[in-house]
């Protein structure tokens, strides 16, 4: 008896954004378990299987049940948004896999399209060249260290995504990345939120360095900052690598 | 009369690694312009229409002859391996389109899985938490640009993905960016090389910062760097987020 679980980036929403080795997973699956309102975005003929829906914040118990059901035989998906390897779930899966030791079930990870990538398409391409995701959420980095990070990235000269950048409760953050990105960069570098990027409600927010602080941001948003190559031209942001920074 | 331009990340390779939006522009394609290994990766069946295949190198033209034939009424699709928007096509494709003006075609980026996205699924999920993507290639970045870039994030305990690490004629840029990270990260810091991830001949080798100038690397080669978070466990690479850093 040997499961099997597949660790599923299911791209940033609609259906069509599901890669083909992801459809056929989600249709195999006996179990697919994740977070709710990223197992509702799978019409029901896509994923047949017993649905097991989490509320937030429980991730590693959630690994943990997808590890031990398809340790037990049974073929599981394990539902993430965007690329389960970028603030996804994979990770997770992997280490209560290992802790399972010769016990453990055969694992996959099913790349996606995630959010970094799904943002910069509907702007136009911004993460042309060098790029950087980061996270904004201290609920399981200290907050000093997210602070310096950001202060860091803003110093070098590429596009950053920023990843949950604020939520109702937790704006601090969020308030030191514009000031470092303010002192960093010139006041006209191009940026924009991008909220539920293919999905319902779908909003692209365009401005610059200078307007940060105006941008409505929330968890499900991610906010692009160019570099000194980015422009903005017929509406939309993108990064030349042919010419010199600055123009 | 009135064009399209689709630009389209392929994905790492393989037609199951597509998204359903990407075999729709493919397959809804009149012309598909792209290097030409690139096309060699679409199945016939998959994108029926004439192909114009490209050499290396003349990647504005490229986009210059896409936008164009769509202003002339065609269905384009041009297409990048992995996301377009990422080391791709679409930042040409929008540059040549808004030089156009009033006459430029309908554009839209289909996003697509992005290598580092590829190789982080093969290896675990080495991008869990933070991570910035670089070119080593000094091609059209002037080379003490790429240098100091690599020197700056080496020193950012994140995740690195060095794209186009080194080609037969120019090894400087790895050799210098193998000596920042040896300088900022421990030892121990686990690294791998994935080759070709997702197609024929696919490779991954696993080493750690100590050992970086020992991995054989070359333009079909991606190169992942940990941060202090990353471990090994399993035959994976991973990183998490909820642990103390250097565990």
């Amino acid at each position: 008896m040997s499961g099997r679980l597949a660790v599923v980036g299911i791209g940033p929403g609609a259906p069509d954004q599901l890669t083909g080795a992801a459809v056929e997973e989600l249709g195999a699956a006996e179990v697919l378990i994740g977070y709710g309102p990223y197992l509702e975005r799978l019409p029901g003929p896509l994923a047949p299987g017993r649905r097991e829906a989490s509320g937030l914040g429980d991730e590693r118990e959630r690994a943990r049940r997808a590890v031990h059901q398809a340790a037990d035989g049974a073929r599981v998906a394990l539902v993430s948004g965007g690329d389960a390897g970028i603030y996804g779930m994979a990770a997770l899966a992997i280490d209560e896999a290992a802790a399972l030791g010769e016990s453990a079930p055969a694992l996959v990870m099913v790349p996606g399209v995630t959010a970094a990538s799904a943002a910069g398409a509907l702007l136009g391409a911004p993460l042309a060249v060098d790029f950087a995701c980061l996270s904004l959420s201290d609920l399981l980095i200290p907050r000093a260290e997210v602070v310096a990070r950001v202060e860091a990235l803003a110093a070098v000269d590429i596009a950053l995504v920023l990843y949950n950048p604020a939520s109702r409760s937790r704006r601090r953050p969020w308030e030191a990345a514009v000031s470092a990105l303010q002192r960093h960069r010139a006041p006209g570098t191009p940026a924009a939120a991008v909220r539920r990027a293919y999905r319902d409600g779908q909003a692209v927010e365009l401005s610059d360095v200078a307007g940060l602080a105006s941008l409505s941001v929330d968890m499900e948003t991610v906010v692009v900052v160019g570099s000194s190559r980015t422009r903005r031209a017929a509406g939309w942001l993108y990064t030349l690598r042919d010419e010199a920074p600055g123009r």
